[in-house]
């Protein structure tokens, strides 16, 4: 991973994740529940935004939570231990080249993760090395081309498209939501289901309008903007009417619409 | 209704809608049941691709379906016959001048209509005013916009955009699925709900991906093509590729993801 633009590496973006955390939980989440006594890894922790609903909600699972971010890694275990929770690990460590012996785990998790690689079909084969056979593997992504939202604007549609090109440039894909099913199916992954998860705002869900269109997404392409003008993707003045059309659909009359895919299969 | 690319009006679209409705039955209608005895006006039939689900899921309600076109009325009533329901009456008339006194129905149902009107707002107010108060308003509309798939292709995204730029220059608005909040609000529904029903493909599900991919979305997108090209809209090799393209994710390996937006609101 020697990408530059990774979410989770300032300040505000740890913010803006555990705010989409937050928001989001129920809908990502629900149904990750793991039995107790199960060992589950969870890679790639960034600053333990998933961690603690993954904990919370399997009290008697114990989670193995890895990232390559010495940082990241300092976040997330001051925010674990905040909220009083005592069945995570932390450890460093590459997808790559997993500290565990093989068929370690009974599950692993993964959530935000794969976007970032350079080849994510890869990295799942290294997860499924540490997983035993007949556990199961979730992954869970966002789809930047899924965003629609009323009114249209093309300086919205622009500004959005820079996160794209960044995460190409980076090495990554933005778009990977849409390809969890191929791309596990061909990492050997068996009895794939993928179910997206459509957030739908509108102003009867002020909740939504606060948390997911103004501090979730609009937050998240906004801290892209700096480096989408340096790299002359686009100019500072559309730049900043997109970020404004992006704020105008959580107006009274405007929606949004954004969906991320969870996949669930087996080793 | 001056409009000339109108869904429906040729044999070959109209064979597509039943086949939409059949695909598509439970994900759109399973949650529109109306009690025993009441009187609902379902506005803008068409050919009757939806009416027989409706007819079925009530049959203690009483249906009158309109249509302006005297030639869809024909093929609806012959389908419904077909299906041995009796509580459909047909009857000939334009929304904009329904043959009906003020608060005539408990209920109204419109789908796939909206879309193609110049100007949607008015013609809910029009609904509006045969509905009994407290009496409940259902719409379902597609979002052309919602649609995205794997592989990724420019030419098929640009015949898409070729479908939803031939809507606008009917009068109509083939992105209307995201707007329908904003809209019934301003005609004064009120209790607007709106619940998106992402339709989502890959190849473990096959009835989906023969059902909604080829027979659904790329034979109507297919069905724009010779109006597109003769407007200088796209060129026949583009266009083929777009076809091909789209085509292309129901293969194995890609994915494809479209969205209707149903809205349920309360005079």
């Amino acid at each position: 991973m020697t990408t530059e633009y990774v979410h989770g590496y300032s300040e505000k973006e740890g913010g803006r994740l555990v705010d989409q955390a937050t928001t989001l939980t129920e809908l990502l989440h629900y149904d990750t529940v793991y039995p107790a006594g199960s060992l589950v890894l969870e890679a790639g922790c960034g600053v333990g935004a998933q961690t603690i609903t993954l904990a919370r909600k399997s009290p008697g699972a114990a989670f193995v939570s890895v990232d390559i971010s010495p940082a990241s890694l300092a976040q997330a275990t001051e925010r674990v231990g905040a909220a009083g929770l005592t069945n995570v690990t932390f450890r460093q460590g590459d997808i790559f080249s997993l500290p565990f012996p093989p068929a370690h785990f009974d599950h692993v998790f993964v959530c935000f993760v794969l976007e970032h690689l350079a080849d994510p079909g890869k990295a799942m084969v290294h997860l499924g090395r540490v997983l035993k056979s007949g556990g199961s593997i979730t992954v869970i992504e966002g789809d930047h081309g899924s965003a629609y939202f009323h009114p249209e604007s093309v300086p919205a549609r622009r500004a959005v498209q820079c996160l794209v090109d960044l995460q190409r440039q980076a090495g990554g894909d933005a778009l990977i939501g849409r390809r969890l099913y191929p791309l596990l199916v061909a990492a050997g992954v068996r009895e794939v289901r993928v179910s997206p998860r459509m957030v739908y705002v509108d102003a009867s869900r002020p909740a939504l309008v606060e948390g997911f269109i103004r501090k979730t997404f609009t937050a998240m392409v906004e801290g892209a903007g700096a480096e989408a003008i340096r790299r002359n993707m686009i100019d500072a003045e559309s730049w900043g009417k997109g970020i404004r059309d992006l704020e105008r659909t959580a107006e009274r009359d405007g929606t949004f619409c954004y969906t991320f895919f969870k996949a669930v299969g087996v080793k």
